[in-house]
């Protein structure tokens, strides 16, 4: 048999100490998977004091990670720390440029340097494996990288968030506002004290952005995603969507368009029936429609020290099985160096059908007028539903959903209605996607 | 850049023709992907004359897939001919002797020769590789034998096989019979003239002990299964399980008990809520259920040309990427040799829920009687449910669920009661099963 594969590991947060239990605890298996063992021979985090529950004792211990990268003998690195820049970035160049293969977590920092570090380990020839930096558990990576080789990408989509998707089942099976919803989320330990990144959308916009490089074999960029998040949505929205047959979703989407690539992360309106609209909870889910397969679809725990643990050991595995003088498949599917510069799709430009939701003074001929603005703007509706509002008799709902129509026709023709003074509040526009 | 990957593809039905079609189409795409191209050197059918559209030209041709295996220059073999044993058999064998990798789409092959063929590849140092044997262009092979390194599986299972899926989808969609929807489905070239293979369950039998192999790391043992096909699935059964929260699908299930492995395929309940529950028509979907991960689902086209001709890509792709000294990975994600035997548990020690509906005559004492004997068999209800049959005054029909119990108490008190003479039909009884 070949010698262990020796490793050292930087951060031993949740994720870290899980690999390192892990490891431990399936020796045995992982060695007949691989041929070899696997051990941890280093590691570094903050505080070298603190009891993890994991057994250290064996492991050379590391205060500084850039110094563990570049240690001789480490054949893995193991990037746990986070952050897009500061010690994670300075350790994974490190790494690479001292030849170590490289595994990580680290959504944000691929995001934004991922272009950069690939072309470094094409250069040294290692490998750069990242399953666990989308969708915790669930092997979206390595389905992109590897098993849908030749497919072109028409389409990618997925749940990527698992708070925003938590806050979204429970409104919907509960009934209870945002607000209340995430101040449970909080409590539970579901949401940060500072949401925003979750709910707003960034963290589904990091992820996307990884997955739109894999699709289109384009450089990542994750500034140039529309955002939106869900902090506006209503139960009001939630009620009608379920009348007229969907649910709603916080979506990351990455479509390949006429004009360029769309990427947006935004509530979403999709239809009941979908495989994709039964994700409930924290699960997280990608699908990946392409050209010669159709739609694929992926779910699974998308956070969690143990799931996140397990895409991480995956990709160790895979670089115990290779040998020395292997050549890798690319970091991104395509050479780094033959990506693609990211043609940005305008906003403006997007395909599709809308939801929109008015609170219109009742008045006589506001119903007339919101459908001949619509009319005006070549848009054409499937449905229009008309609700008496219990509380507010003055005041009524109009539920519009559209045909496929294009976005700056919506924004006109809303912006149009809110100038004629028919609106009581914000009008609610939500896109609808198609899903299988 | 590297020589371009040589292979030979035996058999050129809809998935042969479709690779070769895919290849030619791609070639710049999958060059890109693996640093070199991949070129059909050579090709076998059973008849040179047929016009399959694509062209073959550059080709050379070979009557036998024997000889083709063999033939010098050919670094990969492909076998997509079919059937579990004959030129395929034979072929496969003399491939993986001279040293050339695999890639095989025929489950039949590897349910009934799987670990011989395995201990030739890993003795010789080949792949063999078999993605699109099981659901077609999804890639459960790769996530189970790559992706979840060190994950203990407790329970795989999935919709195997579209036929049954299709039918059963129809049924509840539209209200008809068995016999009304697969006539339609062979119709529409969904189900086989003689259908049995499909229904009865065969078929998700040779796939499902593929994966039980891969999940457990035993011997595959397929005619150690269970089976139960749906041609005894009625509109009642469809609409009970639609008031009590189920939907009925024809299941595979591998699941790891105190007494040994169950494998079992049957009619089977899952939660309307779960999203399993919303795999549709021809599309196929296996859940993986591990210790680190938890639940993962995987879901897409089971069948088709270009789908399987996907999976078939991916595999080749993956050895074109590979380079000679590379060390592979078992076949079955534990050395073929270190497979242990398979332990079958017993089918009467299967625990779970249970739906039974009985068709009762219409007389005092007969629902405390029924009551009466699954109490005795300690089977605690969940539900029981009593409707008059429109049809048919004297008669009603009851529907138990049951909490967890065995399958041999459940088998006693039906039989029992059937004793006593209540029954005006044969009771019918559907296993329920888990689903996230």
């Amino acid at each position: 048999m070949a010698e262990a594969l020796r490793i050292g590991i930087a951060g031993l947060g949740t994720v870290g100490a899980s690999v390192v239990r892990m490891l431990a605890a399936k020796q045995a298996e992982l060695t007949r998977q691989c041929g070899r063992g696997i051990v941890p021979v280093a590691v570094s985090a903050r505080d070298r004091g603190k009891d993890r529950g994991v057994d250290l004792s064996q492991a050379q211990w590391f205060d500084d990670p850039v110094a563990l990268a570049r240690a001789p003998g480490i054949e893995v690195f193991v990037e746990l720390i986070g952050g897009e820049d500061g010690p994670a970035l300075a350790a994974v160049r490190a790494a690479l440029e001292a030849g170590r293969h490289v595994v990580t977590a680290n959504k944000a920092l691929l995001s934004r340097h991922g272009v950069e570090l690939a072309t470094i380990a094409e250069e040294k020839g290692v490998l750069l494996n990242y399953e666990a930096a989308v969708a915790g558990g669930i092997p979206v990576i390595k389905t992109m990288r590897e098993a849908l080789a030749g497919n072109r990408v028409n389409r990618v989509f997925g749940i990527l968030n698992g708070t925003a998707n938590y806050i979204l089942t429970r409104m919907e099976a509960e009934g209870i506002d945002f607000e209340t919803c995430l101040a449970e989320a909080q409590r539970l330990g579901y949401a940060e004290a500072d949401p925003t990144f979750d709910i707003e959308g960034h963290d589904t916009a990091h992820k996307l952005s990884i997955l739109t490089s894999l699709a289109f074999g384009c450089r990542i960029s994750a500034r140039d995603i529309y955002m939106e998040g869900i902090s506006n949505i209503t139960q009001a929205d939630i009620r009608a969507a379920s009348e007229l047959g969907y649910r709603i979703k916080l979506l990351g989407v990455a479509q390949k368009t006429e004009s360029g690539i769309e990427q947006r992360v935004h509530p979403t309106m999709v239809p009941v029936s979908s495989v994709i609209a039964q994700v409930h909870g924290v699960t997280n889910a990608v699908a990946i429609e392409t050209d010669m397969l159709g739609e694929l679809l992926l779910s699974g725990p998308g956070a969690g020290g143990d799931a996140t643990a397990s895409a991480v050991i995956g990709d160790i595995a895979d670089i115990a099985k290779s040998r020395p003088g292997f050549q890798h498949g690319p970091v991104f599917g395509w050479p780094a160096r033959a990506l693609t510069p990211y043609q940005r799709a305008r906003m403006r430009a997007h395909a599709g059908g809308y939801f929109i939701r008015l609170t219109v003074y009742d008045r006589t001929g506001v119903f007339a007028a919101i459908a001949g603005r619509m009319a005006e703007n070549d848009i054409s509706l499937e449905s229009i539903v008309q609700h008496g509002d219990a509380t507010e008799e003055a005041h009524k709902t109009v539920v519009l959903v559209t045909h496929e129509t294009t976005e700056a026709a919506v924004r006109k023709a809303v912006t149009e209605i809110t100038q004629d003074g028919h609106l009581t509040t914000k009008p609610q526009v939500i896109r609808i996607e198609r899903a299988a």
